[in-house]
């Protein structure tokens, strides 16, 4: 038997491995690149009404979540595969994993596979970032991070690039997390306050941020400590049990979600009436629904992500690929001389 | 900027090339690994009743679909991505390319990612011959093949070590797929008779087998040719309004299907009402639904394919790697040294 030999560019996908993503991140640099991303989920957002929108398909089970998140815009189809496991971290393991693909509508052929984990990372920061630029008072310059795992990082650096914060308050439940994330962010550009509680968190903060994890029915901030005129970005609550707000805080803002259907389900709203008004992100964007409106107002982004944003990321990390050469050729598609001669393939290949 | 170290076991996902399934399998044999896949499908078709079972999450344009097929079994989940665009052939593309997938349902970590343009050609044959061997005639030795294409070698070869037939009558309206096929069926065991019109392919055959592209509502069987004591294999009819079988033969016909929600919008069935009566085959393998039950009756498994199939394939590739390691590891998944510090991974790559 002999290898057969080396399939032609119709068969190749380019890929990008976790090790070429950290690289194309250092490449590009993480400030400019979580920029990049807000303009390419900007541009997406206000051509929202082109796209295929759909739930995403989740496949449950006792210990957690299997999701896949389809979207089109007609010319390029992606999706994301995404894992919920919040049990994973006591193993060593990544609560949420993820991979993505890029395809040519016309022709149905991969036009991109790339890891996600780091992506998805950077571009929920990007869309806190995005969103509060919209949303928050301005000259927001303090922000509370009130959960320091994973994602306080990137949520902070987004904050500062696409936003102006200059000043990071942090708290989590356990001290050891903060401590990560102060460390991770000296020398950064931006000034780091540890705090022993989320009220002392909030204290002084325009942008309050909340991405704590598998809590049911947590309430991480309380009625009492929002005060007017702030913009809360909460990330945590994402799935269907899982939310971070106490239920009178949804009553006294104004509320601002990514896709509605998918948002009563899983977002900070599942505690409210299925009624209760909300307001699009991608109108506000496009002028077609108002954002801030007062200085006293309370704006919230029910954040739980949505498929758009995975798709213009991907359309990002593509569009980095010829300057950079970032990327593995995989041979994941049949390639034969004759489309209708696919067994002949297989037998030239001995 | 240095690369990174190598990444542990935890972000490596083993992945399938085209290449290494070629090598697969002339490595197992091709009959031999399509009577294991036929195996592994008819283990699963007797525990159908453990998946989660979803129709296809379609995403239809002008040209062609692209479509998600996830299913689980509680222990391990698959999806399969597949493109179906008729119009590639006239520019050297395959009308179906597909990859798949699967994880791990506890921790949600993906353990295989598998080219399946190939593999699904090798599961759609293997589902065939096991459903002629349980419906097809007694001493069935005698296949019509109608529709020359990239399936009908995979069909002919997985009858002759599935069910026992010995000769394969070929039709197709282009002479050229004819000969192709004859081409590359000589010298495997089989005999081989080309034939001019599908009236003389069907002389003599106890199964039928009709997988033909792209004709809206064709009749490649008309009623007046079906006689009594045949099973058909009808492939071809597999998306809403293409269908290849007069309908008056499926109202002689006991008509067997996978799963009967997908398969009325894609199949033969579609030309029927929707009560009209259809068995799923997973109740006649498991013994609580009837098959054949006279030697006059006309069976018809109206296939369209189904993720179960898919899942079973993947599952009996996944039970090759480890003694034939024919793979790459993928650095798909990030995997940072403690979860919560996806930051300090990327940072440590600098």
């Amino acid at each position: 038997m002999t290898t057969n030999p080396l399939p032609s560019d119709k068969a190749l996908v380019p890929f990008v491995s976790v090790d070429h993503m950290m690289q194309l991140i250092h490449h590009i640099g993480i400030e400019p690149m979580l920029c990049g991303l807000a303009d390419y989920i900007e541009a997406d957002f206000k051509r929202w009404q082109l796209f295929d929108k759909t739930p995403r398909v989740a496949s449950h089970s006792a210990e957690g979540v299997i999701e896949l998140m389809p979207t089109s815009d007609g010319e390029v189809y992606g999706f994301k595969y995404v894992n919920g496991h919040p049990k994973n971290t006591a193993e060593g393991l990544q609560t949420v994993t993820a991979f993505g693909l890029l395809a040519n509508v016309g022709n149905g052929y991969p036009v991109l596979l790339s890891e996600m984990t780091l992506l998805t990372a950077l571009r929920t920061a990007a869309t806190s970032a995005l969103v509060a630029r919209t949303l928050a008072p301005q000259n927001a310059r303090t922000m509370a991070m009130i959960g320091n795992g994973a994602q306080s990082e990137f949520q902070s650096l987004a904050m500062k690039a696409i936003c102006g914060v200059r000043e990071i308050r942090l708290y989590d439940t356990d001290p050891k997390a903060t401590q990560k994330c102060a460390t991770n962010l000296a020398g950064l550009g931006l000034s780091v306050t540890p705090c022993t509680s989320a009220q002392e968190a909030i204290l002084g903060a325009q942008i309050i941020t909340t991405c704590t994890a598998d809590k049911q029915y947590a309430t991480i901030l309380s009625d009492n400590m929002i005060g007017a005129g702030v913009h809360i970005n909460a990330i945590g609550g994402d799935c269907p049990g899982k939310t971070e707000l106490a239920a009178a805080i949804l009553h006294r803002a104004d509320i601002f979600v990514e896709y509605p259907e998918q948002t009563r389900i899983e977002g900070e709203i599942q505690q409210l009436d299925p009624a209760h008004p909300v307001t699009e992100i991608w109108q506000v964007l496009t002028g077609q629904a108002k954002g801030r409106t007062s200085d006293k107002q309370i704006t919230l982004f029910d954040s739980v992500g949505f498929a758009i944003e995975d798709f213009s990321a991907l359309r990002y990390v593509r569009d980095q690929l010829e300057t950079t050469r970032l990327f593995h050729p995989l041979d994941l598609l049949a390639d034969p001389d004759d489309p209708r001669d696919l067994f002949g393939m297989l037998q030239r290949a001995i």
